[in-house]
């Protein structure tokens, strides 16, 4: 998706907001507020919105001096995940078409977002995601691929969500490789968090060797863009996936909640829409070109030694 | 009032809303947003929101090559106070305190917003206003101050809210100088749209000498600055009046819907509040230094050779 005109007064609240959630004190946000205004005034118009928040969510942790601002709020979310798996695991067992309902309670989960004025009660998302239509229903096109599939590429989201993607996983019937964010990036899931929702035991965990709050291929690790072009089907889960992998082809189904007014008119439903929707566009080569990193100036690369845990 | 930091990410947003509004192409909301991003990146911290909010609104005039690109929209509220005067005009006859409600009826007016998505009901304020307690109400300071005063400068906001205001102005009881916009900002009120809603007939019309959209009292006509320091009684209406001239004394009277979270915080009333409050300041000189306009790459001046009309 691109980076829509609506994104940039967005993208620049966002970097308040995380400033905040990181407890920057007001000179911090001044000065990650100066910095953000620099790189949205520099960056190419053709960038994803994950090529410009991840420069965005950099500067904020380079000014306040911290590698995860959002590890307390990351824990947070996992353990409130834990705590409604037992509901999940009944409501998945009482349930008549156990992969819709997988499917749904991973969509649920992806309502999971740690901006500030952003409030969710999970249990009612899970409620809701039970009950509600979804906007894009391309489940029975999931079915017939996982029917095909020998195993699964998962990209992941947020930490929390991941116990619900754990269910989902679980219920799929095919080795899974789930791919996590190869640093800290807002509250996006990394190998940590994976393990302590404890998706390491139903899947292989892979870092995608990247801090973008999506897939990137252009910046990804070499082991993750091969895993990618050999996949028979790949899950991407969320907004940030659907942001930086919208013109993938079939193979791919996203699952998420339309949270954003932008992205959801871009994908053709009302906000907060439930969507499994299965890809259209013509599978791009991989790696992207376009996908290359935005240069912030003292930014740190992503330290992607160990990609394959 | 300052720009808080949360300003910077709305007043960007405005400026889209505004270029959309002026029914500017994509190709002229990208300049604009660019134009105003450099904006934002160089004004000084201290400075107010309307003195960031003024060139904002330039740079859209500029880039779209209208000036004023919100006439049709100003026409329409106008057209809309005058259908509900009649409406007005019964419940002040029925009201047991005329001041109070008059008062009430000009706070009402003031919900009137050209910001796309900021629908209202001008009808349902009306009646809200009616009934609702007032967040601040220094309504017993106003009734005394209007004994003590043979005169009052009245300083108006946007145009529709202007029918509103005639009704206050009549039931004050006292002549008033209104004060419109030396030129086309944004929906506020200008000579045109005064007379439009039937102002003059009432009260003595002028021109602040100034685009801004408050009272930048250093941008101000002469004239305008000496009515200022006269003054015994001021009306300052809406959210730019407030945040140009928060410091004022007990002589000036804000009257304003709290439609902003950031300014209703900065009152410290909650957002949606109706709020009649006297200032509490110490006045300052008037002119004040820091009311001076903003540098913005080949902004038009306002041309004021006709202050007082």
């Amino acid at each position: 998706m691109r980076t829509y005109l609506d994104c940039y007064p967005c993208l620049l609240g966002q970097a308040l907001e995380a400033a905040r959630m990181a407890r920057a004190d007001e000179r911090e946000q001044r000065h990650i507020l100066e910095r953000v205004l620099d790189l949205l005034r520099d960056v190419p118009p053709s960038s994803k919105p994950p090529q410009i928040s991840q420069p965005v969510h950099r500067i904020v942790r380079e000014e306040i001096g911290s590698e995860d601002p959002y590890r307390e709020t990351k824990a947070r979310s996992t353990e409130e995940g834990l705590a409604l798996y037992p509901w999940m695991e009944r409501a998945l067992a009482e349930a008549d078409d156990k992969l819709v309902t997988a499917a749904r309670l991973s969509i649920a989960g992806n309502v999971i977002d740690a901006r500030p004025g952003r409030s969710y009660d999970l249990r009612e998302e899970l409620e809701r995601s039970l009950s509600e239509p979804l906007a894009i229903d391309d489940a029975e096109a999931l079915r017939a691929a996982l029917n095909e599939a020998d195993w699964a590429l998962f990209l992941a989201d947020n930490a929390g969500e991941t116990v619900c993607d754990r269910l989902l996983i679980e219920t799929m019937g095919i080795p899974v490789t789930y791919v996590v964010k190869g640093g800290p990036i807002a509250n996006d899931a990394t190998v940590e968090d994976a393990q302590a929702a404890g998706v390491d035991r139903v899947a292989e965990l892979m870092s995608s060797g990247s801090d973008a709050p999506g897939t990137l291929l252009g910046q990804c690790s070499e082991e993750l863009r091969r895993a990618y072009e050999e996949a028979p089907l790949i899950i991407a889960k969320g907004q940030g996936n659907y942001e930086s992998l919208d013109e993938a082809g079939p193979r791919v189904f996203f699952l998420l909640q339309a949270k954003c007014p932008v992205l959801a008119r871009d994908v053709g439903v009302p906000a907060r829409s439930l969507v499994l929707r299965q890809g259209d566009g013509s599978d791009r080569d991989c790696p992207d070109r376009n996908d290359e990193g935005l240069d912030t100036e003292g930014t740190t690369e992503v330290n992607d030694r160990e990609h394959r845990l």
